[in-house]
């Protein structure tokens, strides 16, 4: 596949293999099992059929290469999923599973049910982040360098304060997207056109469905509510501009004739095919890269928002990939910037030869920068 | 200006003058002159400096095309606002004003003060749309349809419970930009590189600004850091995408052969300069149009969102028009809404005739569409 | 308006101007004209009609007020421009008027019609800018420099070949926009649903039509086939393309530390409201706002390309301002690209010494750059 | 992979096999050994250097493993290649490899190379689409049908002329990417920073290379300038928005109240999970997806235009992907609408029940439907 050559090396690859084929038809089951368990619990399913259905599915091993196969009737992977897992169930079992739901249930549970579980590593990465920023911050808090501004010398600043607006930046984005981690990541559950139908009290069952599966519940099922889509993919994309802003800014100030900052010096890293001497900043290359890509899912996601009547035409089906792929971006950028920040080289002679070539006379007056490097340090709980 | 014809059909023209030449000049000036205050406050200004400034400058006369026209030079309109205010005063108060500040700290601040003032009125309209959809799911509540899924009669549901997922989808929308509005829109002030030089206490001057202006105080001046305007343009998106959902759901079931809801009936409304007995949905074509190009602008600032070093070339004002617009887009659609849900013609005839024909059998099982009214309503406080 | 402040900095005051209400209001009169001729020339008006529509119309003068206030009921200015022109008209002339025409044939071509008028400055412009970098290759095919990859110095070239390669971006821009201009501009004329029904023969009259307005005629009505738009928009993105990256490169070469070019001084140019001592690529920074906002627009319009059955329901709609719009800051960032090439600062010393620095030893090798700078030279007519 | 399940379903699995990793591969030696036979006929190389590289490297199995471990460090998977080609080679060869080339000499070509393989896969399924248009024409010219605009019914057209409209969308699409394909794949030679250093005649060299590789030769390297990107990804974009267009009228059409058309039945196809008696759209679904995500891809190369200098830091990477899989979308787009217009149900009746029920009054006058209809099967050729 292309992909290894040209889209992986800008992803986490742990990402991909949480989201594998495998994994989103064991997050299907754990829908379907979980909202018989729920269904069963509030009396719309016969005492016992949980267990029966765990019994016969658990142990069944469900043929991925018929699944992929049978999308293409359907327009989506729970419908060949739902007749394969009820092929493999006795006839009484048959008509209990799957019941008042829909294939949309199944699709966007299961895709959330994978995110939540994903989302606390991306999470855990912004913390390094901010460890890596705050180390920074208390290493170069006295550290003189120029500030630019439209790409000009401007005024003195020094390299802990602009760590620490780093920090600041990647922080809101932390706090934005573990919001939707928190509170933001619902279980579908609406039947076929969204009112489940056929129950008595559907709104129930899907809030223990929600707590089974470790999912926040919805006030209503959001079939063709996408807000909840809107919020995730804006603060992948949130965090993702943070991200973007440190590589493009390391990679400024790694200019050869600038060379205040380097990316870590690796085995063969930041290496040409044609100029052995050079030194690239290739992981803001890397971030670089996935940022833009983010920029374009978000793109393709909020002109599908507005999803037709029940259950959309395309617009639905647009959203998976984006979503997934926006995840193993922005998990392989911060990946990245990890080692970017852990390591970087901070090369405060050049940054005083830049500052001296300025002129722009006086000594830096740092009070304000000392309380700023202070107050994101005590935010960072550093 | 092509914009009369084009354009502005599309917006609110109350915001369009909210955000007036002579708005922005005023809202610059309330910036220096809170500005001033808070710098005499802490002690960065000698005493009296304010009320001189504000005695000063209050009574003079902006000379607005000689600010356009001094806009090209430095590329933002607070250069020549400061050159025309220093202008304006006697030596000995030129070098107390606009002290210690640079001008993205005025544009930007002014930006947020006027969208702070304005925010409410958007905010107003989701309340009047959620009432309007309240009116809506009492009057529906038991009005039979046809629920349409990938654009085919799929299962019934209620008029009703279609209007509560519309107010969940607007609802969602309004908390997300109410967020904003209560704690997100910041004030600016970093001076020429971000780090509040030249002050011994910049952070609690910006505290004390924030405060006279109504703005929230940031962590750190936000120059490069672009998240508060990530996440104002994104929830304006978000709320146009409820908008826009429920006005693609009108405008497919206003399709002739559906029939089962009408626009308002309005003078001329709707009307065809080539076939007299058409009723085209022309509201919902007003506020599809407005979404659309709010996910460009969106688009266009995501995309602009990592800002080089301490001040971008280009990314930062690149967001000025779109933030404008979006809001004026935003807030015609949201008018539009008001208009076509409260005046909404439903007919259940129509519906029953539909659901008829769709011969999904049986008698709609409503319990749960029953429930979820309920439960929109009561979280809607009706 | 805020866009004297926010917006127009970076726009073509004269393109603005070109497509003003008055001049649209013009071109759809012209449209109507030139239809009545075509419909006169083919027999399907009585001779005389178009002679006696023109005595009345041009002497007419239009409220544009009332067209901009008439224009919500009905979605677009055609229909009260319509009303009113039948008011002005005596009876046995209404009827004769807009004859088997709809609203968007007379938008449409209006668009079309002042777009055919307005792109050649445009590509004149390109002319200026080619001329300028041709200019920069004579003057500078020995001019040494460093080339950067990845950010980082590489391996030598000459400025001469730089200015070539931004030559060849830009012209392939001209040439692409150009086509579109000779053979892509073209009438709209359908009547109610793009059939031209009520004419014996409609597309003979198009062709006349198209003709007398200066306008290509299409194979057939085009109002949901929206790929003359598509290819207008991204014509005109491309060649946003190639000045932005121009711009680019010239913002990253004025950097401080890097100092081989400057944008021409001018009285003001570049400064900054708190450091004097700046010298900011501001005209860069206004070409890279103009460009970033036309890929927003290009975003809008292509995701409305697709517009439903034989009119849209705001996919049509949500053209107009970008369109224009993206001509005009097209216009304005060319019109920046031209002062800053032809009055570009190259500073040979500031290259040969980033040269000596990076150390790559050996002479350049300079052969095939006096080549591509010959060819580019050639290309251009040089 | 999740690819599997929520992403290939909506491209062509052989566009996927044809950017194989080991396709790639194989792109990238033939690039390379195309290089030497162009440098050896030009006297860069010594006689024989051609087919000494050819014997030892056709025969040699490149490790695709360590070659997708090589990519991080150096950014793209050319540099690995090369390395692992050297170690293949005798060392009086590895010097006479990869000469005056850069990596992104490289992958560029590699690209080219496969997408000018691929593009007449493409361009023949748009003959095919336009066969099935031409039949529908023929057979249709005379049904007559409402036409539909702002979703409402207006006046009558044939199902024949709308057919024409549709084909003359896919024709200039078609046209558009037929023009980049005969013309405007190009292959890249530029050397380390895009001078072709250390050849005395680089461009003649470049032009032998590109016709022995099927490419066309470019005025000059084009590492950044993306003109020819720019040319491709928003030619794809265009025939995608003539297929969405059909896409989205035959689910308008297909609509339970209005049916007037049938994607053909298939088994199983259209089926739901819940709902057994639907006949959903899923084509047009599955086309409409691919669309849409192509918009975003679109929207991220176009942002990724203007590259820095003489290699982009990220913006390169980012194309990468997006081009690929707008290939794959696009095709796999197109053979869904060749399977539904090639079997598409047109249901008279109902569309003159429909028509009926307008009650527009009068015969419709198809004098122009017919000359339109007859107009484009000349134009086909049909």
């Amino acid at each position: 596949m292309y992909a290894r050559f040209v889209k992986h090396p800008f992803m986490s690859r742990a990402t991909l293999e949480h989201f594998s084929a495998e994994a989103l038809t064991r997050a299907m089951l754990r829908f379907e099992l979980a909202l018989a368990a729920a269904e069963e619990t509030h009396g719309a399913l016969p005492s016992g059929t949980h267990n029966a259905l765990k019994t016969q599915l658990e142990a069944y091993t469900f043929d991925l290469d018929a699944l992929e196969a049978g999308i293409v009737q359907g327009g989506n992977v729970a419908i060949p999923f739902v007749k394969q897992a009820k092929k493999a169930l006795p006839d009484e079992l048959k008509k209990r599973f799957h019941v008042a739901a829909t294939s949309q249930d199944v699709v966007d549970s299961a895709l959330m049910i994978l995110t939540r579980e994903r989302l606390p590593v991306i999470l855990g990465l912004t913390l390094r982040i901010n460890q890596a920023l705050a180390a920074l911050m208390r290493a170069h808090g006295e550290t003189l360098m120029i500030g630019r501004t439209l790409m000009q010398q401007a005024m003195p600043m020094t390299f802990g304060v602009k760590a620490a607006q780093w920090a600041v930046g990647i922080e809101q984005g932390r706090q934005r997207l573990n919001d939707v981690a928190e509170h933001g990541l619902y279980v579908q559950f609406g039947g076929p056109v969204g009112v489940q139908a056929g129950l008595d009290d559907g709104l129930t069952i899907m809030k223990t469905l929600a707590t089974t599966l470790g999912l926040s519940s919805p006030v209503l099922p959001w079939h063709t509510d996408r807000q909840p889509i809107h919020a995730l993919i804006t603060a992948l994309d949130a965090l993702a501009c943070g991200a973007e802003k440190i590589a493009t800014d390391i990679s400024l100030l790694t200019q050869s004739e600038i060379g205040e900052v380097r990316e870590p010096a690796g085995e063969g890293m930041g290496e040409s095919s044609s100029m052995p001497h050079k030194h690239n900043p290739v992981r803001c290359a890397l971030i670089r890269t996935a940022a833009r890509q983010i920029h374009g899912h978000t793109a393709t996601i909020i002109n599908a928002a507005a999803q037709p009547l029940e259950r959309a035409l395309g617009e639905w089906h647009a959203e998976w990939a984006p979503l997934i792929e926006s995840q193993a971006l922005l998990e392989g950028a911060l990946e990245q910037l990890v080692v970017v920040l852990e390591g970087l080289e901070v090369i405060p002679e050049a940054m005083q030869r830049n500052l001296n070539a300025a002129g722009t006379g006086g000594e830096a007056e740092l009070g304000s920068s000392r309380a700023q490097v202070a107050r994101v340090l005590a935010m960072l709980g550093e």
